[in-house]
């Protein structure tokens, strides 16, 4: 079965050099796949023949005259550049053409754009952005909300705990993952009012074996591996998140300074090259590359704006994998099944049709698109 | 001029095992040094002459005859076990006895117990525990709150801002420390409710002159170092700090097993030992250990649970730093200044007297210490 994928090619620091080698990188590793790139035809063309794409029957090309930039306020993205890049990579996915989209552009847009086209799945209040990290046991740890929601209620921490565990499931093929609620205890005592009602929430869930809630867990164990999923609001995740990066890298410049002092610790460097490389392997972020925006109507892939080719190609496997497995549907049949229609008022998907005339801030980090949900809902 | 420090030498998890040969250390060290050390005397007598503190004239034993374990409720903590080694140890700073006392005892007994004895500086709502962690400038970056207080109010991020700013002042001889807010974005616009009012406040202060308010900064400036003090309310902070020391452990166990993997990977490993040295001391978590418990009438460290000699000597010396330069006052002085007496009625502290009365669930782990603010305040 062909899988279709639209990739915004403009998207993230690096553009077209990095999103088009990266495409041609996957379409040798995956026979199956079909990718629509979306970009700009004058910028695209060039890159396509270096990297041997121009002619391949499984490249399809879909110009968009317009780029956003990692600093375009939301309201830019949504009302003014309508044929940008990202927008109609969305689109394709709305329009049923591609099965899922891949992005690097600013995420704020990205999440803001694709609410807009694609929709909230019914039972939805906000769309959430689910990451992976690594853990001790050498498996990933999915973790949300990384920043989409601010100012949460229990029952958004509730879905995200219900579409993240129906992702787990059907990414990892573990039927039943372990869902950790992340607090600052194990105890069910410990917490601000928000875990504490969510916890009821996740435990009845757990009672009634429509979810396996193994019950709070602390920063730690995001990277011991203890649950398969890790569910928090978006202002703890996104600072989890940056601060886990930063001291990924701060560890990385203390190691490359380290082994750059003096005669023996080049030497030993390079004799234990193996394990050098094997550490910087498992450690590496590019590994983790692509997170979902979960809770749409239609699979929507963000890549780090800084990725390289290596780790765009694995936003898109990601993207691939997704629709190859048929997440939307379990999400969509999970949410469905699960969700008390009355804890979830059908209010946000119809203010989000209006979200285009909202006018909100600059949207170029993570964690932005609040904003919209603040004067939407 | 002598410094005189109690030592809970009970507390953690190794206990007078630990913290004796530590004093001894420190002592050998410290020559303007004495210690009062807190505990059963028949457990603590052998201890002492083995490390030879037996007939030292700049040590003294002080009888306890109870143990507050890492498992005890705060409500044992507070009523039954009135002659814990701990509470011991802070009634002495209570007395004049000593200048700061040191604990590696259970965080939300310390604080209680702490809170209980000592009473909180005038103008200050809510104590708050101030820790540093490593950055990539190889200087410390300050952080509060990590768990003392979650569900904050803007006005408690104010005074913990203001704390902090005055401990950094005195601790690193720096007049006018940076503050950053932790968010997720730099831009005013991004954030939850809670930062949002607070950055106004923050930034009113620092019109005034009187805070060196940097704004807004992410998870990831926390180890880049660039600000001085991070300010957070506990529950991101909490999870922020174990989070990082999750991936801190991570990293390690990578590093130890690949290094260990294979003839060349070891003798690499051998030959470069002193980068995997310099290495190990930049992260070492030991060195930063001892975080400080700010906004009481009183000078009290928290040592890690599971601290070895050289942490918990790390302890003992912050404490020994912040008496000699005299914090206290310096933080108590900011705060009359600064703090609008408006913004903080003088409830907490009233309530505060009767917390013996409070009957809370367990307090094993950091930051328990929110339940006794919710059922007192």
């Amino acid at each position: 079965m062909t899988i279709k994928i639209s990739i915004d090619c403009m998207g993230g620091d690096h553009g077209p050099s990095v999103t088009i080698p990266a495409a041609a990188s996957f379409l040798r590793r995956e026979a199956d796949a079909e990718l629509i790139l979306v970009g700009q035809e004058q910028v695209l063309l060039p890159l396509l023949k270096k990297y041997k794409l121009a002619d391949d029957p499984r490249v399809q090309i879909k110009n968009a005259s317009e780029i956003i930039t990692m600093e375009d306020p939301i309201e830019v993205a949504l009302r003014r550049k309508k044929d940008s890049s990202m927008r109609v990579a969305v689109t394709l996915v709305k329009e049923g053409l591609a099965q899922a989209s891949v992005s690097a552009g600013n995420t704020g847009a990205l999440m803001a754009v694709s609410r807009y086209i694609l929709k909230t799945l019914p039972g939805v209040d906000r769309p959430a952005i689910c990451t992976i990290l690594p853990n001790q046991k050498d498996g990933p740890t999915y973790m949300l909300d990384l920043g989409a929601n601010v100012d949460c209620e229990p029952q958004h921490l509730h879905q995200f705990a219900l579409m993240g565990s129906a992702l787990v499931a059907v990414m990892e093929g573990k039927p039943r993952p372990t869902v950790g609620l992340l607090n600052i205890g194990e105890e069910d005592i410990k917490g601000n009012e928000l875990v504490k009602q969510t916890a009821l929430l996740l435990r009845a869930d757990h009672q009634k074996g429509t979810l396996n809630f193994y019950g709070n867990v602390e920063g730690n164990d995001i990277f011991e591996g203890t649950t398969d999923l890790v569910v928090c609001d978006g202002f703890v995740g996104n600072v989890t998140l940056k601060a886990s990066e930063g001291l990924g890298r701060f560890v990385k410049i203390v190691l490359t300074t380290e082994f750059k002092k003096g005669f023996f610790n080049k030497l030993g460097a390079l004799i234990a090259y193996g394990a050098l490389k094997a550490l910087s392997r498992r450690l590496n972020p590019s590994r983790y590359n692509g997170a979902s925006l979960l809770g749409l109507r239609g699979l929507v892939f963000k890549s780090h704006g800084g990725a390289d080719v290596y780790a765009f190609e694995w936003a898109i496997r990601r993207a691939y994998d997704a629709a190859k497995y048929d997440v939307l549907s379990r999400i969509g049949a999970t949410i469905a099944e699960l969700m008390p229609q009355a804890e979830t008022p059908r209010v946000a998907d119809a203010a989000a049709e209006d979200v285009a005339a909202v006018v909100v801030g600059n949207a170029s980090a993570l964690a932005s698109t609040e904003t919209i949900e603040q004067k939407t809902v």
